[in-house]
């Protein structure tokens, strides 16, 4: 593993988390840096979220602040103001304006945070900053909340000799008991960009990686996806194909790490990945991909081992596409088991063992002859999923 | 109790429940009559709803025959045929001709009907026909499938010293093991009616009442209500005042029926009411409504007497309506738990208490300061719940 040039991290456990478990991670660059961001389109957000789309994208990016276990949401002019604070402090600790400092926050919602030991968490942080692949495990650990283990990836690649690097963390949507969900991810690159170029390449990427999961469709308050890039790679990206190949080696870094959030769902025990061809176009496809992603039956019956076409194919009708019901076929793990509009014969007990037997389910639906594909991946829904969220003791 | 003047009933068990239960119905009356009917909007739906959808609204109604255990839906020309056979069987007996007799059918999808033993049934079917209550009983329970117990519910009042009597059944979305979800209602009425107004009365209740309710948000390929009007009741409905009279008792005797759906969905524990306030239009506010409603992480924690506001109200805040996140106050079961955007401090345990010892739960949301308003019913989401759906053996 290489990491990006130009980068200093650090993880540190400050006591915003009762645990006593990492809770602050700080992600800085060398020197000034392209950031890009997307955000949660929830009308409902953290004050971090204002805050970052202020930001981004821009050229003069310095640091990222990420706490966990508290989300800094629903907490008024005092959250606003805590959130501040937050950028104020790594600012001055970089010796930087804290306009070049983003922040992200994740946990539980309408509580303040503790602003002594957040401050403090900063200032150890700061002093760890450090370009080490431990610190890098570090901040990816501090910024996680119920997930199971951190979620990273990295790729290199050449152009004419010069390394271009990637790495990403991020965390997961899972959520027990008053917290919320939160997907948040940070790519790094040492690659050479633009503000606007940066900012093009992350919504291509989102769009077709943390945009097309879900574990249980509830769209959080503070989800959020950065890009940052360092310039520090010698490699020249001069070329519009040049762009494409980066483009695309952080889509597939972001896919690969999106997968990993729903595969680590609350008590999921598959990953289910949805592929839709043949509908008028992408949007009608992405509309059947998601309806059946989010739909509670599909999801149980892929937990029971359950070849239950009927389950999908009516998901498909109400996604509010415009198909044609008797152009749909349907495949399960590679068995076909609807086709034309029609059931087909098959034996159920065979596609219940390749569905019970793998931790990846792939459902592929055609709905038609057009050009609209879309995929989308999401997790199996369980009994333990339901024991996590309607656990509660006061 | 009375029964609506002019209809007779009857319910047998013909063979297509393995069970042996009741699973053939049919609703006839004595005279041709006037039926309206709104239908599933899924794009894969069962020949009976394409057959219905020719009928009505129409003012030639003789008989409507309701099979459960098997939806003929995804079953190809043969289902079509078999759907055609029972009309046509039905319209034998009953001297009429088969575009006057409407067809519902609920269950399993994908597979034929057992014509031999429907075509039995819906002879024995006709040849028991009464307008006895036991009969009523005896068709309440033949469309049932997974439901625990038949839904009936029955008004009636006066004009002028003469009455008018609705009675209604219905049959919840209970699904478990490969078979389908589906809501089926048939409001029965001997006020006399146009087609036109009784098609407008039926849109105004299902709106009210069907329209409002999910157990997981999943549409079926069969759901549909149908009203069906006599005309042997001696009160004359000469004024508008009188059809909105009239309107507003159907959409009661609807929403007292609808609201027992959910109340018997898999598993529940609790039926929670949404309610929606100060939306900007009555749109935004049944958005809101129903995203709250389908909404896993808000239904889990109701299971869990979770008094978690910043579920709800960050499910408001993706529901896609036009509201502004500092208008947004929160009650449940009467406590005040988030108000203008804040957090307010309350008992969590008191709220818990009050979600936990009542059946019922109100959630009422006020998103601003607008006259847009909606209600929604729903189930709670348990650990039987995901036991029931995701339980298979081949």
């Amino acid at each position: 593993m290489q990491l990006p040039l130009g980068f200093r991290y650090a993880g540190v456990a400050c006591g915003i988390k009762a645990s006593g478990k990492k809770d602050l991670a700080i992600i800085s660059t060398d020197t000034p840096a392209i950031c890009a961001g997307v955000y949660t389109q929830n009308i409902v957000r953290a004050t971090s979220i204002d805050w970052n789309r202020r930001m981004t994208p821009c050229d003069s990016f310095r640091a990222l602040v990420v706490n966990s276990g508290n989300a800094n949401a629903c907490t008024g002019f005092d959250g606003i103001k805590n959130n501040q604070t937050m950028a104020c402090e790594v600012a001055n600790h970089l010796d930087t304006e804290p306009a070049n400092v983003g922040v992200l926050s994740t946990g539980i919602i309408g509580v303040q945070l503790p602003m002594k030991e957040v401050i403090a968490g900063i200032d150890a942080a700061t002093t760890a900053l450090s370009a080490e692949e431990e610190n890098f495990t570090a901040a990816s650990v501090a910024i996680t909340t119920t997930d199971k283990s951190p979620k990273t990836n990295h790729l290199t690649y050449n152009i004419d000799g010069d390394q271009v690097r990637i790495s990403a963390m991020a965390k997961g949507a899972g959520m027990i008991g008053p917290k919320m969900a939160t997907m948040l991810a940070v790519v790094m690159t040492d690659a050479a960009l633009t503000p606007t170029v940066a900012q093009s390449i992350l919504k291509t990427a989102n769009d077709k990686s943390f945009n097309r999961i879900s574990v249980e469709g509830h769209m959080s308050t503070n989800d959020a996806v950065m890009l940052i890039a360092s310039g520090k790679s010698k490699a020249k990206l001069d070329s519009a194909a040049l762009i494409l190949q980066l483009t695309s080696f952080i889509t597939n870094t972001c896919i690969d790490l999106a997968k990993q959030i729903p595969a680590d769902g609350e008590g999921a025990t598959h990953l289910i990945e949805i592929v839709v061809n043949g509908a008028k176009h992408d949007g009608d496809a992405d509309r059947i991909a998601r309806t059946i992603a989010n739909s509670a039956l599909v999801k149980t019956a892929i937990t029971g081992g359950d070849p239950n076409w009927g389950r999908i194919v009516s998901a498909a009708g109400y996604a509010g596409a415009d198909i044609d019901a008797d152009a749909i076929s349907l495949k399960i793990n590679g068995h076909l088991l609807f086709e034309q509009g029609q059931p087909v014969s098959f034996n159920p007990r065979q596609v219940s063992i390749a569905i019970a037997e793998n931790f990846e389910t792939k459902i592929e639906l055609t709905v038609g002859g057009g050009a609209g594909q879309s995929n989308h991946w999401t997790s199996d829904l369980t009994v333990d999923y339901v024991r996590f969220n309607s656990e509660y003791t006061t």
